[in-house]
């Protein structure tokens, strides 16, 4: 009856990502449109001993909560959810969508109430995971209203989903591995190394790695992932940089995004389309203007653009740098609300120079 | 889209029986199948100013945990619910079925197992609830299960359930509060009064109800309610009784249950169907064989035999009674992990006399 791929995917979110343990209390989040894979996941993390938690939530709840909730309540800390951060082991989040314009005409002030609210919740996350005290993962399963945003049928977005999970290996956690073992060589050998030259038909782009560490992204936080990345010395990026892939924020496309920086700061940008909002992003705060992150996708499983981030910046054969807030564990400092990753292509005339040595050619490593 | 009598019964549990207020902490509780219900009802408790928490369950993991859990895993407290049950103000529960028999060839024991780890919450939530700190209502989502259960169509089923729960009047809670004023002045001249004897086709039955409690049970607790009960003096009862409908206890149903009682306890006992469960259930325990409750149900909305004990005890004309536990705020002091609800018709030909003074009549009060 069950997608036997679910049985796989929860496997490898428990065994691989997040190495449930017997008596570990592990919280299982989802929309009921993914219940076959809750159900696969809840029984998957009984049979490795934990505990779980169900956290089933429902699309129009939510909307209806974001909508007509007043002050006290879109700010309103469930004591028990906020007990799960402070004390349990294990987050494994089931994303979906029942429809990826369905929040199109909240007010996005609204959002943001309930997101500063809730930091607390993401920080003790982030911070408990920092501490190696908490695992988490998320990721994604695969429905109607996600395939069509895809341009895609259900049968095919499926087959894309759990292909860039590398469900469809007969040992994907071993797959997973593998990839892990190859980014690992890459971020050793980037150790110590100071600057980084993107050369091509859509970059001519410096900056500086000196201090800073490439984080191996192997599938442990995202399903899928296969990234390295890290935050580039804030001042250090010069040049110029096209995204050919459509940037999504707010459930607007914004496309053909080009940026000038110099000594690190955003000089000139413009979108084809939907510049305002590019604009509007790029003036939230200071450190919107500043890359917060560097990273090179390497998921040959992902080979298309499908409007979702979690994908996206994974494609392999392309880069991606993200304006705003940076991750701590890279060594950056850039503090800003906004995270906003744009995608660029590797695979076509391009080279990444690192101190002077070819690191990568058309989407390839070649050290 | 949604069924409009939804949002009927979600003001009747928000404002009449949970009478929830702004800032107080709601948990609704169900499984998937009832999500139309608990969108309902979210709905509402937002409207009130109430914090909602979900709690959704599904039948199917449910059954998985029974089945596959440890024993470190089904004796687990979530930590989360038990902050629930020690500091939230309001529980709200739909319940529901996919399945009526889904759990039949479960290991009782295990179920046991499962109840006696969480029996902390059920004593919290209704010791809080005595002390008035604490309010819970539960309520049933009629599915095709239920329906098929019931020998009904899912549209008959649905239209027997809000029925019951007076939904089809125009104001619903008008009906409760009417039925409420009703039951209460039976119980206020039920107050003092001492022997109870019931005479007809299906019984032949005293008891005492000296120093007992009369509970007005109107719809604050149960949705749909309608009865009036107490707790016999443990050992004043005498004579027999038949119990025309049957007894659901497990899944399966016990079927023509005559009980004979000597001193309030119960001498003989046979069932025409499934005798063996009905012997088992009354060796049970020491209290088993001793009425810890005696009803009478007052909803002439719910007009037929189900095989829900919901709506089965509370159907107008008919009194019923349980062996085993007593509710400690009718007075009564008999303890057993029993409690087994028994129906029986006094519609034709039975009466009920309190004091010598004729009280009741073929399924009428006639004070």
């Amino acid at each position: 009856m069950t997608d036997p791929r679910l049985d796989k995917l929860a496997n490898v979110l428990v065994d691989y990502a997040c190495a449930v343990k017997p008596g570990m209390w592990v919280g299982i989040l989802g929309d009921v449109a993914t219940l076959p894979a809750l159900r696969a996941v809840y029984r998957e993390v009984l049979k490795y001993g934990g505990n779980p938690t169900l956290f089933i939530s429902d699309e129009w709840m939510a909307r209806t909560f974001l909508r007509e909730a007043n002050d006290d309540q879109l700010t309103w800390l469930d004591p028990s959810q906020s007990l799960y951060y402070e004390k349990a082991d294990i987050y494994i989040r089931i994303g979906s969508s029942n429809n990826t314009r369905a929040m199109t005409n909240i007010d996005p002030q609204r959002v943001q109430k309930v997101n500063a609210a809730r930091r607390p919740w993401l920080d003790q996350r982030l911070m408990r995971s920092a501490n190696l005290d908490f695992e988490w993962v998320g990721t994604w399963y695969p429905t109607e209203s996600s395939a069509q945003e895809a341009n895609m049928s259900l049968e095919e977005y499926e087959a894309f989903v759990y292909g860039s999970m590398f469900i469809d290996h007969d040992d994907p956690a071993a797959k997973w591995r593998e990839l892990s073992a190859m980014q690992q060589l890459k971020v050793d050998w980037l150790k110590g190394k100071k600057q980084v030259r993107l050369q091509g038909p859509n970059a001519e782009l410096e900056l500086s790695i000196e201090g800073r560490t490439f984080v191996n992204s192997d599938g442990h936080k995202n399903m899928p992932s296969g990234e390295i990345f890290t935050g580039p010395v804030e001042d250090s990026v010069n040049g110029w940089v096209r995204f050919d892939y459509p940037s999504i924020v707010a459930g607007r496309a914004v496309s053909g995004i080009e940026l000038k920086f110099e000594q690190g700061k955003v000089v000139y940008a413009h979108a084809e389309s939907n510049d305002d909002l590019l604009q509007a992003q790029l003036n939230t705060d200071a450190g919107a203007r500043y890359l917060g992150e560097f990273a090179i996708g390497t998921n040959f499983g992902i080979n298309r653009f499908t409007g979702n981030i979690l994908f996206d910046e994974k494609i392999g054969g392309t880069v991606h740098m993200a304006v705003g807030m940076g991750y701590p564990e890279t060594g950056s400092h850039n503090k800003s609300a906004v995270h906003w990753d744009m995608i660029c292509d590797m695979r076509n005339d391009s080279t990444i120079h690192v101190d002077g040595e070819l690191f990568y050619k058309n989407g390839q490593f070649v050290v």
